[in-house]
């Protein structure tokens, strides 16, 4: 899903995945995290975290596989310590759309959690690299899924609102803009959304009030050029 | 840009150039076209109606091209006799759309214009074929348009609407409905759009509002398989 940046060269761009990847990744660097590694297939997941000695964290169809030492429920990872630990992070759409981005300048990733300190962050490279942003939307599927649209509303008016100029804004950014007035807020949004209903689903209702708070972390995920995580 | 059907095996297409090419079609068909030929290029255009010894007619920077007996106006083309006469047709970004979704079972144009009948043409064959409708937004330049969503949000209302049975709508769907219902009138969105100010830039400010027309016409454009649109 494009937003800001779709077709331009080498952009700053922002991944949303706020239902529940973004919001898990800036949790786990609030509680220390080193590095995260994200991996898209679950047997390199597991090969991997075994090979560094890492944390294997992540889900599909929304709680952790067989072997995991954690699931990507935001609420129950705020209550582990991972200082000094570095992690392999594989979701069902998170990590696959980190893939897809890799010829951006520099990619983080965004939630409402870290919005402001992201904007700020992706504001400050656009300026010293002369780059446009661009936000992309894990979605579901390989579909667009309104969460993680109504977040890129949400940080496209955060964006704005921090630029110190006028920001020009593509014609999918603007209609995130106002897909995220029409609601009356991230939670009402999130009842509406697939990503929603698989959460409560599987029992995790506290991580929907978790991942539509604004502000709660200065963590801005990083991908560096060893495609590992770091804030 | 996906609306009800990314990703679904042969759904019924409907393909949305509202600004102009969707509107333009329904106008050569109510003034009697018999078919019309979607060329993407240029080159290729000017070959196939000195062939088919067809009008030549359509666009590239909103005027048009050299040799072309028409622009891609519908107001204008509103005052023209097609009777019986064959159309070759190219636009930037219409033509190129409807290349990419050969894959449907069947494939409509629509815009506000038709919306009523293109819609009632969509719920037919989808029931006929059990068969999901998908909108596909043209765009501008490969990106997403703001007027394109907007009117696919508008047929997505329409098509809940006219439905006998509830419709199940996917995401992109529920936002483009949101996008609709964001703005006063579909005159106010195009007012927002790059395609809206082209149109001003050359002239042609009278499209606008006759683009924004509901329901003028029962024109329902038809992808035939040798790659004509008949109405």
């Amino acid at each position: 899903m494009p937003a800001m940046a779709r077709g331009w060269p080498q952009p700053i761009t922002i991944v949303i995945d706020v239902l529940r990847a973004s919001s898990s990744l800036t949790v786990m660097f609030d509680r220390g995290a080193g590095r995260v590694f994200p991996v898209a297939g679950l047997d390199a997941a597991r090969r991997t975290a075994r090979e560094l000695g890492a944390l294997l964290v992540g889900e599909r169809q929304g709680v952790p596989p067989d072997g995991f030492d954690l699931g990507n429920s935001p609420r129950k990872l705020r209550d582990m310590d991972f200082a000094g630990r570095d992690v392999v992070f594989t979701t069902s759409n998170g990590t696959a759309a980190l893939e897809n981005v890799r010829h951006s300048r520099q990619v983080l990733m965004g939630c409402f959690n870290n919005a402001s300190a992201c904007c700020r962050r992706a504001l400050e490279l656009a300026r010293r690299h002369e780059a446009i942003i661009g936000l992309v939307c894990a979605g579901q599927d390989n579909a667009f899924a309104l969460d993680d649209g109504v977040c890129a509303g949400f940080l496209v008016e955060t964006l704005a609102r921090l630029s110190p100029q006028p920001c020009q804004l593509s014609d999918a950014a603007k209609a995130m803009q106002r897909l995220h007035g029409s609601f009356g807020s991230a939670l009402e949004a999130f009842e509406h959304t697939a990503s929603g209903r698989n959460i409560r689903r599987v029992g995790d209702d506290p991580d929907l009030a978790l991942c539509a708070a604004v502000d709660t972390s200065r963590a801005v995920p990083v991908l560096r050029p060893d495609g590992s995580l770091t804030a």
